[in-house]
């Protein structure tokens, strides 16, 4: 039954030998790796104003440099990833980079920052695509949650078939995307010039603006930094260019940043001429494309194709997290079952786990991308910063040609994405950067654990011929409860093995006893049979204590065994019908003992 | 840990020669075993008038002839009971009497009829036992459920413990509350001939009232009948009694009886005097005595122990229902186990099951005594009427002396407990009766599935030294991931019981084949290394798959076994570290096959 569901929604296992790398053009490259920075755009610009707005609907017009800031800061790091993907070819994501240049523990710092980054990536993304949905039909507003979660189930399913088609299936939408958001600040431009805004609505500000402080600008600032997300996922994945790989993914990177300073920058300034207001029921790319087109056709466009972007942003790190959670579990830095590919080929536990984790953070923030967007930052911008980090470290180690330029660069991108880390981390700590700050080294410290765990496993289970004491002679020991043909089974099964058998009683019923030993007598005398006193009715304890017994009378080359006769039912409800005795005495013994211990099973009613 | 708690609340565990079996006395008896009959007489009229205030305030005086109609019938209870109690001087319970009278199928039903009995006694008692508290501190009215939850708790550790001195300890407090109850009676009726009642407050009827129909007025009965709960309770409990032993019990019923007309009547009537209208917040009694002694210590002293014998009585079911599940289970009716006394002589297994169905009843009604209700009298009914049926069977077929006589009045108690049980049934359908009467059959069905199945199974296993094909020849297979200690222990292990021993590996990463290969070669070269291929990367079914050929190959005389190396890590959460391909190829091969599957456990860590 559950397979019959697995394999109608995950299809056919896949062969080892159908793996296969694509290999996509430039175009195709632009719309899978730049998904979850181009996305980022659908509510950069909301989150700036909505910290602006605490000072009054006069502070808005700050939202101008602010965003020309972030546009100076994607430069940077444009400039500054473009030197990281000709580095590494094979891909340069943050973990990979600082591992190689900072060591092992600053690797693992930037590889918990990322973590947290796609865990956040799939809630914030998702949350804002039902946002953008629900802007359009607002009855679905109280439904955030579940759709938010049906989209997570629907993006799961289809990673875990395995999306082969992805380069084709995710360039019509992001194109889309982009060309009606261009249409849209196109329309919106040319229709301001001609009819002017239209008439503001007089909006009453609950309670007293506050003052436009510095510690309000740096926080504005921190909110848009968002808009920056995703500006690293083509240094990850290089080796998936067509040849020349560096060169092509170079170009790509360009031509992302600059499509981001378009929309990002046209966004900022068609909410401050329309004089947008943040509101909770509808994003403020929504009231813009409202004010500029009207509820028509071409206004739902923009909406249905915000919300595909943001669910392919929020598929990139279905493609991401798998990925680095896979090698992590390689390097012994997290369960070693991550790195194991499942029925299709892909990581199917990292893609639940991711799955799961994004779902917990969406049901307890109830959908809202403006409760998430806080925790998103610290973990982008901490890996920006370990990444550049990285690059400076390897130009100054390997004083290739020309490294002090390409050294003199990063250092401004480690410099400028370190200080804007710490006005994220101070601006926005109380309103959740806290939690991931307390979280990453919380994360570094179980990797750690894990790995130090596998290194002394590893130790002890070597094996190089040591000589060990050979075992010569086994001891059997039998418990029964009375004497069906399953224990007389065991026996037989026992005889095969050696010839010094024990079987041993518990004894809690007198006259059960003494039929048994009648019994025994009968058809069995030539196996002893122990009865063991048990005046508090126990069965485990006294069974343990004969065990023990035996084990300290056992010489070196002698080993003891326990064979316990089960029957199994033929139905699972059948099986609490009976004495669980025999489960109990074999998890105890496994748990404290090298004691062999061996089910010899019959069953019965088939 | 878990130990020493369990130590602590429940004591140490008890010899089995400490069984002991306490005889009381009348005066005794009177209180262990009337307490759920007495304590029935808290809610009863209650319930009546809650029907009838549904016609109007003047309604209210049909409560008087349907109290009188009530210990009518209580009065023809008794003397049948009282014929139950001679012809079983060793307990006879409605299950044993309609068993051994009507058939099994119908001992069945009675005891199905008693387990939800007493299960209900449970939940209602300890609900009104919380509602006479709330009446008298209305500040813990919120915390109904919670208080009740805390009452069964405390009932349950209790009756873990075993409660030995439970005479002397229940005999206290319901002579107190006979004594108080009688107190308040006769101030009442001396108050009222003195004073007259005080003015009556103005009701605001919600809604029209309804006509006094023959319906309503059968519904009022069907609510009143549950004062006649617990009636049977002594008949179940004649061997407790000093000899002698029928004589001695037969005279306390007497008693019982006697009191709860004065008890139940006096309250009907005193509520009637007063002009008591029920209230959510208050219950009658409470009502009544705030009204006749004020809120002074006498009042108090009603509440207090009116809450008090109500727990006692959801404390006889705690008595009962472990006995009669026992009893169930010792007939191979219910898991066996419930026939298991625990460590302190008692039966754990009814108490934890009662406690715990109970709590559910008081969280799913929200302790709410009127709600849970509808639900108790069907059952108490329904084992009422089969337990009179048996004895009219019993006297028709042994024709002793007066048989006529007695089956008469056995005669005249079935059919009016019969009649009852319709009118309970029709009138209270719709408002819960339904759920007992789907449950019934249900628990019939459940009991009787239960039974076949041990019938077969004690057929299949049953053993009288029939020759068996006696196996002769080992073959083990030892799955391998890689060449370790343990591995290399578990082949040590397996050439103490054959020779003819092979290892299987599941090739899915080539490079590891071939180091294992290599490894293999130096270290363990007698023993042959299968590698089988599996392009789909699962590893349990080509096992699965390899086992199977291997069995096909085996001869009529010869076993497999399977052992598996198996490392214990010293942490619980190491463990999932690890594969846990050996747990799942164990719990298959245990429920698929007749292969012994053994554990070679070596300790890791350590």
């Amino acid at each position: 039954m559950f397979r019959f569901i697995k394999r109608a929604l995950i299809g056919q296992p896949m062969h080892s030998a159908q793996l296969k790398h694509e290999r996509i053009s430039k175009k195709k490259a632009l719309a899978v790796f730049s998904s979850d920075a181009l996305s980022s755009v659908a509510y950069a610009t909301e989150e700036i104003i909505l910290v602006l707005i605490l000072a009054g609907t006069s502070a808005l017009f700050y939202s101008l440099p602010i965003a020309a800031g972030i546009l100076t800061l994607l430069a940077i790091l444009v400039l500054s990833y473009r030197q990281t993907i000709y580095a590494y070819p094979s891909g340069g994501g943050a973990y990979i980079v600082a591992k190689d240049n900072l060591g092992t523990p600053t690797g693992l710092i930037a590889g918990a920052a990322l973590i947290i980054d796609y865990i956040l990536t799939v809630a914030v993304s998702t949350a804002a695509g039902v946002a953008a949905i629900t802007s359009a039909f607002p009855a679905m507003h109280n439904h955030k949650v579940l759709i938010a979660l049906l989209f997570i189930i629907i993006l799961t399913v289809l990673n875990l078939r395995g999306i082969t088609e992805s380069a084709t299936i995710l360039a019509v939408p992001t194109y889309i995307f982009i060309a009606s958001m261009f249409f849209l600040l196109g329309t919106g431009i040319v229709k301001y010039i001609l009819y002017g805004a239209p008439p503001v609505e007089s909006v009453t500000n609950t309670g007293l603006p506050v003052q436009v402080t510095l510690f309000l600008l740096l926080r504005a600032f921190s909110a848009g930094c968002t808009a920056l997300t995703g500006v690293e996922a083509i240094s990850n994945g290089v080796p998936a260019f067509k040849p020349p790989e560096s060169k092509n993914a170079a170009i790509t990177l360009m031509l992302m940043g600059c499509i981001i300073v378009i929309l990002f920058g046209g966004i900022t300034v068609l909410a401050n001429l329309y004089h947008i207001i943040p509101s909770h029921e509808e994003t403020v790319v929504s009231q813009i494309a409202s004010v500029v087109f009207g509820r028509n056709f071409f206004y739902f466009l923009v909406q249905v194709s915000t919300a595909t972007i943001l669910f392919l942003a929020a598929n990139t790190s279905f493609a991401g997290f798998p990925l680095l959670t896979s090698i992590l579990g390689h390097d012994g830095f997290l369960p070693r079952r991550m790195a194991a590919r499942g029925d299709r080929l892909v990581y199917s536990n990292g893609i639940v786990v991711l799955a799961t984790v994004a779902s917990i953070l969406i049901i307890i923030f109830r959908g809202e991308v403006h409760s998430l967007l806080p925790l998103y930052a610290v973990g982008v911008f901490l890996s920006f910063t370990l990444s550049q980090a990285g690059m400076v470290v390897r130009w100054l180690r390997q004083k290739h040609s020309g490294w002090f330029y390409h050294a003199l660069i990063n250092g401004i991108g480690m410099i400028v994405t370190g200080i804007v880390l710490v006005v994220i981390a101070v601006t926005k700590f109380s309103s959740g950067a806290w939690i991931v700050i307390i979280l990453i080294p919380i994360l570094v410290a179980v990797f750690m654990k894990i790995n130090k765990h596998y290194r002394e496993i590893a130790k002890e289970l070597a094996f190089h011929g040591e000589s060990m004491e050979k075992p010569t002679w086994q001891k059997i020991i039998i418990p029964v409860d009375s004497l069906t043909r399953v224990v007389a089974h065991t026996i037989d099964y026992a005889k095969t093995l050696s010839p010094d058998i024990v079987a041993v009683h518990v004894g809690v019923d007198e006259e059960k006893v003494e039929k048994l030993k009648i019994k025994w007598q009968e058809y069995e005398p030539d196996i002893p049979l122990v009865v063991l006193a048990s005046p508090y009715r126990e069965i485990v304890n006294p069974l343990l204590g004969f065990i023990n017994d035996q084990e300290a009378q056992t010489g070196q080359s002698e080993l003891i065994t326990v064979l316990i006769p089960e029957f199994v039912t033929r139905k699972w409800w059948q099986y609490f019908l009976h004495n669980q005795t025999g489960l109990v005495l074999k998890t105890i013994l496994l748990l404290r003992k090298d004691i062999v211990v061996a089910s010899v099973p019959v069953h019965i009613g088939h």
